[in-house]
This record gives structure tokens, C-alpha cells and sequence, in this order.
């Protein structure tokens, strides 16, 4: 896959003690060399981070200049210190780059509870920004600078040509566990060097994460820190995006969104399944993602798809107790291409290979039809195993 | 414990190779000497299993006089088959007592989606309908019949003297998995020789219900099948309960419930901690439950109590995204009765002493109080170990 970092962008990422494994990034710091517009989509958790609630308070924006991202503590429930520790984060990445005080943003995940180790990041941006790169070795460690237990750092880039001129966008995302829609414990950050209105800008996130990184789940837990960033900073020197070239963009944006969020519930904690999980016939969209959601969030839909198992009544059941009214002789079922349920009563299928199909293939296709409208959703979720119960059981102490 | 079996019941439970393992109870037969009050509960689920739609329409009602129940086939998603198996399974119980085709009531529970065996089905019925007791050893064999994946059968028994004269309840239940409120994959028979108005019983087991089996969860999976029967068949040969008296019984019908409820997640496949959460300070009694359920069910907070991890952002974190408007600056939390967050700042405390209260108990106190109101809930649930994730993953196949 290649990657760039889009024009007028630099970038760097580094251990600094935050996390006790010297081999991880735990730092990173994202510098625009331009004031760049940037918008942002936040966690619906009340209880919010430090680092949302001061991002949701500065964007949007047309004057940002740098993100600071540490990894390894969540600065949530962590009361007023918390929330000048995430301001002074932001200063200190503001001063690395000679903005204002106010023109940086910050993004924090890890542990819930504790404070900042305010030196160490200090200390940290500090030397980041003498180490600031545009190539693509600087954009994987600042995005490996996100990382908890991801197993994998997540990337994505697109370029889009407006009479002959490209612009670029980049995408960053973290996250493997307490994913929950709206958002997860996911972190997420694209840059582009398209010019566009802040207020264009923060419209199209918004659509898009709708349709990404709002339908997918791990585990059902929804974080305090869930923040996806959009800056653009118009360095690809053309003119601002509007008509049809922003819907254009737009639909680039989707695109990357929709990448970096399946790369999540694909890296989910333990996880030996992505799970896809469509919804059709449904009364409206909003009863289809909840269904779609409720299915993803069973322990019991997950187990099976870990262990191989067609047990598609986990699956019908689920359905039934989403608190979406519907005709329960209306629902069909499609496993992997397999019809399984047939409006309602079982239909003949051969188990081991509906097994077979499981087993040996990552990812897994859960169709459930409805009769109760044209309505549809997508959503994506991870198998749940025995790894993931052990990684969870020991991340703190 | 002692436990008993009221005036005017007999039973019988054995095993009919529904389940393949012969020592494993999978049928049970409850026969009333005389007709019974019977009053239900059902599961929320709009996929309702056929025993369920059968028993809803026939309760409440004054003339029960069987209730037939087997373990290891759910009788659910089978359509318009699985609705004549389970009208022919109870027509099979009524006959072997003498009662008319409709005085009997079924229940089951096991694998979604595969037709009853209704031959060995119909000849255990005849055969247990020779071997009814009114010993203890039947009680025992008759819950045993219920069973799925639970390791102990679940009897609770209560006496209540009105005038000198005894009245006895003694209630069986059935559940480990696929337990979510309203209600779990739980069975429930509850048998009294106390004669109750059928509309008292029905409202009397409604009250207890949502107080005890509404609360409890193992993987927030309402099943297809859940089922809570009270029989009242007035043997103990006092007259009609009413007034204060009905009250009492009512208090001792909640008690009842509670002790089978919380013997389910106590029980909770794989599970080494029930986990009890107590929600006090919110805005109504609906908040409540739903926060606590949220917490409940989130897999992040049962994994780290079954880690014996007081990893308190978890728990924080789930009441923040349970749907309910608050104030997150009033959020407390008391763990095993240390203060670890207070109103919305966290307390210092030794997180050695507080690991070892949660691993060395068999159970953990999550008690969380919010600044919203005065209502209260209790919710009990298990923690979450790889032990589940491998009974589940292997539960079909």
C-alpha cells in the first residue's frame, strides 16, 4: 500500500515513557505548516475526556496548526487537573510550531483515571518537533504513536485530480478495544491539502463517520475519548472545494472513513472474525442500525462465529430483542451466501460446510432481510474469543 | 437447605435422549392433584419460542393441572411445526394426569431452530407420569430436568404461617446463558398450595418479577424462551388469600424470585464473580436499570472484575454512555466499599487492597450514586472469562 502525507503536513512519533514497553510509540505530533480548517466528530459518552471536551470547544476551526496524540492514558475521569493537563498539552504542541496557544488540538487514549505524566509529554513534544518529517516513515510513527493494544497501525490514502491537479488525503485511525458505535475508543485523524470551509468540512465528517466509524463495534463499550479529526489545509494550492468537486471529496471521505473504521473490529481485540453484518427491509435506518448494532453486540453471536458455528438462532434471536417492532415471520437470514432462515421457519442447509465457510474465511456476512420497509445498514464487528477475555482481564494491573 | 415440595403437587424428571449425554436430566412433568391457579411472565423478545406463544395464551388461568418442561431443544424459530409440537407436548402432559388437552402448560429451552423430538418426548412423558413424587428427590429431578448448561440445579423454598396454618412455596429456575433482562434464557416454576384469584397471582408474579428476573444478566442476550410460571392450587386447604395476607405472600413471592434470580448469574457460564450494582441517587426508577443493566453488560467491566482488576474507568465510563441524561460531575463509585470516585474526581486508594477484595470474594459490590434524584436499582450479573467464550463457541457444533 502506498501512503503520503499530504502537502504542507509534518509529522513525528516516539516513546517517551508513557507506556511502559520502551518499544512502543506512545507519542506523536502532527504539524501543519499553514493554518488548516479543522472540524471534528466526538464521543457521545457524557462522561468526556479532558482532551474532547477541549477539542469539541475548538473546532471548527480555520486556524489549527498542530494535533498532539499520546497514547497510554485516556486523561478521562482525571476532574479540573485533567482538563489543564489537556490545555497545557495543547499549548506546549502550539508553542513547538510558533502558533497561539489556542491553535492545537489534542487526542488521548489509554488508561481511564490517571493523570498526565505532564513532563514526560512535555519533554516529548519538545523533541518531536526538532524530528518533524513529511515522508512516509514519519507518517507510520505518528500513527503507531496512537496505538493501544492494535496489533497493526491503520492507514489510508486517497488522491482525488481537479483539472489535472491532485490533492491528497490521508488518514490515520487507532483503535482494537471498548468500541462501541458513537463512537469507539477509536482515534482518528485525516489530513488533507484540499481547501475547503470549515463549516463544509465539519458537515461532511460528520456524514461520513456516520456510515464508518459510528457502525462498527468490538465489544459494545462506547469511550470517553472517541474523537476522528478532519484538517485541511488548502497547501495543494487550489482554489476552495465547493459543488461539485466538495461532493466529490466527500465521497473520498466516506471512502477513507470506511477504511480506517473495518480496519478496527478487523484488529479487535483477540478477534479471528470481522463480521459484517447487513440489514435489509428494515422501517427505517435508524431501526436497521439498531438491529444491526444489537446482533454485533451479542456475546453469544460472537462466540459462535469464533467457534465456527452456524448457530443462527443466536442470531434470530437477536434480532427479536433489539426494541425494534417487526413481524418475526417476516425475517430471513443469509449466512456467508447460505440462506438459512426463510421468512420466519428454518430451511434445510448443510451445517459443516455453513461451518467450513466460517472457519476458513476472515471475514463472515450476516444478511438479515426484513419485510418491513426498504431501509438498509451496514455494520461491522469482531468475533469474541477466549483472547480477547485475557487481554482484558490483565490490561491494567 | 431444606426444601419441599407443597400440598397437591407431584413430579418426576429424566432423561429421554433429547440431550446426548444420558446422565444429564431432559425432561421434567409437574402434575397438580387438583386444578391451579397458574399465572406467567414472558420474554420481550418479538421472536418468541412456540411454548411461550402457547402458555401466553392460556394464562392467567384457575384450571392448570400439568406443566411439562425439557431442556436441550428450545422449540424456537421453528414456525408453524413448532407451534403443533408444543400444543401436542402439553395435550401429552394433560392426558397422563386425566385434565382436558388445555390444562397443561410447557416449557423449554436448549438449541434455537431444530424440531422436538416428539416421539421420545410423548414416551417420557408417559413414563415420568408413573414415576411422579411428592419427595424431595423428585423436586430435585424435576429441576434437574430444566437444565442447560447450568452446574446446579436452582430450588428455593419459603414457608409463611397464617392462623397457625402453613402455606409453602417452592420455586425451581433454570439459567446460565443467553441471559439478558426481560427476561433471560431462565425458566422459572414457582408452586404454592396457597389458593390465590388468578388476577392477584398474575399481578403478584409481575411485581416480583421485575424486581429479580428482570434484573439479572449473564450476556445481555434476551432469549426466545424465557418463562416464569407461578402454580396456586389452594392445597394447603386455607381459603382464598386476600388483604394483608396476600400481601405477605406477595413480599415472600418477591423474596422467592430474588434467591432464584441471583442464583442464575451466580451461575453464569464460566463464571467466577457475581457482580452485583447498585444504582442510587438517579433521576427515576427506569434511569436506574438502564444504567445499570449498561454496566452490566458491558464486556470491559466483567472482564476486569473476572482479572480481579479494579479498573474503575469501565464502570464509570458504561454509565456514561447508558442513554441517560446526567450530570457526570455527580458521578460516585464505591468498590467493595472503597470510594475509588467521587463526584466526578478520582479518590486515591491502594489498588493492591482492592484487587484482592475482588478476587478473594466470590462476589463483587459495585455501588454507583448519582446527584440526579432518589430513585435506586439492583442488578446482578457474572463476570466475564475465557471459560465462557469456550462454552459458547462450542455449545452447537
Amino acid at each position: 500500500m502506498t501512503v503520503h502525507v499530504p502537502n504542507g503536513y509534518r509529522m513525528a512519533g516516539g516513546h517517551y515513557g508513557i507506556k511502559n514497553n520502551p518499544k512502543m510509540e506512545d507519542l506523536a505530533l502532527i504539524v501543519s505548516d499553514v493554518p488548516a480548517v479543522a472540524a471534528g466528530v466526538y464521543t457521545t459518552n457524557l462522561v468526556k475526556a479532558a482532551p474532547v471536551v477541549l477539542d469539541q470547544s475548538r473546532t471548527p476551526s480555520d486556524d489549527v496548526r498542530a494535533v498532539v496524540a499520546n497514547s497510554g492514558n485516556a486523561n478521562a475521569c482525571t476532574g479540573e487537573r485533567g482538563v489543564d493537563d489537556a490545555a497545557e498539552m495543547a499549548r506546549a504542541a502550539a508553542a513547538s510550531c510558533g502558533a497561539a496557544p489556542g491553535n492545537a488540538l489534542v487526542l488521548s487514549t489509554g488508561i481511564i483515571g490517571e493523570f498526565l505524566p505532564m513532563e514526560k509529554i512535555k519533554s516529548g513534544i519538545n523533541d518531536l518537533s526538532t524530528r518533524l518529517g513529511n515522508d512516509d516513515a514519519s507518517l507510520v510513527a505518528a500513527a503507531r504513536g496512537l496505538m493501544t493494544t492494535d496489533t497493526v497501525h491503520k492507514i489510508a490514502f486517497r488522491t482525488l485530480a481537479f483539472s489535472g491537479e491532485n490533492i491528497q488525503i490521508t488518514g490515520m485511525a487507532k483503535g482494537a478495544a471498548m468500541i462501541g458505535p458513537n463512537m469507539a475508543t477509536m482515534l482518528g485523524l485525516i489530513m488533507t491539502d484540499a481547501s475547503i470551509d470549515k463549516e463544509d468540512a465539519q458537515k461532511l465528517l460528520r456524514t461520513s463517520v456516520e456510515d464508518s466509524f459510528n457502525c462498527i463495534s468490538v465489544d459494545g463499550h462506547t469511550s470517553t475519548n472517541d474523537t476522528v479529526l478532519l484538517l485541511a489545509n488548502g497547501a495543494a494550492g487550489q482554489k476552495r472545494l465547493s459543488g461539485a468537486e466538495l461532493s466529490a471529496f466527500g465521497g473520498m471521505l466516506d471512502n477513507i472513513c470506511q477504511e480506517l473504521a473495518m480496519a478496527i473490529p478487523a484488529d479487535g481485540e483477540g478477534a479471528t472474525h470481522l463480521i459484517v453484518i447487513e440489514i435489509t427491509g428494515a422501517k427505517d435506518k435508524e431501526s436497521a442500525r439498531k438491529i444491526a448494532k444489537t446482533v454485533a453486540d451479542s456475546p453469544l453471536v460472537k462466540t459462535a462465529i469464533a467457534g465456527a458455528d452456524p448457530n443462527w438462532g443466536r442470531i434470530v434471536s437477536a434480532v427479536g430483542y433489539a426494541g425494534v417492532p417487526l413481524e418475526p415471520s417476516g425475517i430471513s437470514l443469509v449466512l456467508n451466501g447460505i440462506s438459512i432462515y426463510e421468512k420466519g421457519s428454518p430451511v434445510e442447509f448443510d451445517a459443516q460446510v455453513a461451518s467450513d465457510l466460517i472457519r476458513d474465511n476472515r471475514e463472515t456476512v450476516v444478511q438479515i432481510k426484513l419485510s418491513e420497509g426498504d431501509a438498509a445498514a451496514r455494520f461491522w464487528t469482531s468475533d469474541l474469543t477466549a483472547e480477547y477475555v485475557r487481554l482484558n482481564a490483565d490490561y491494567h494491573t
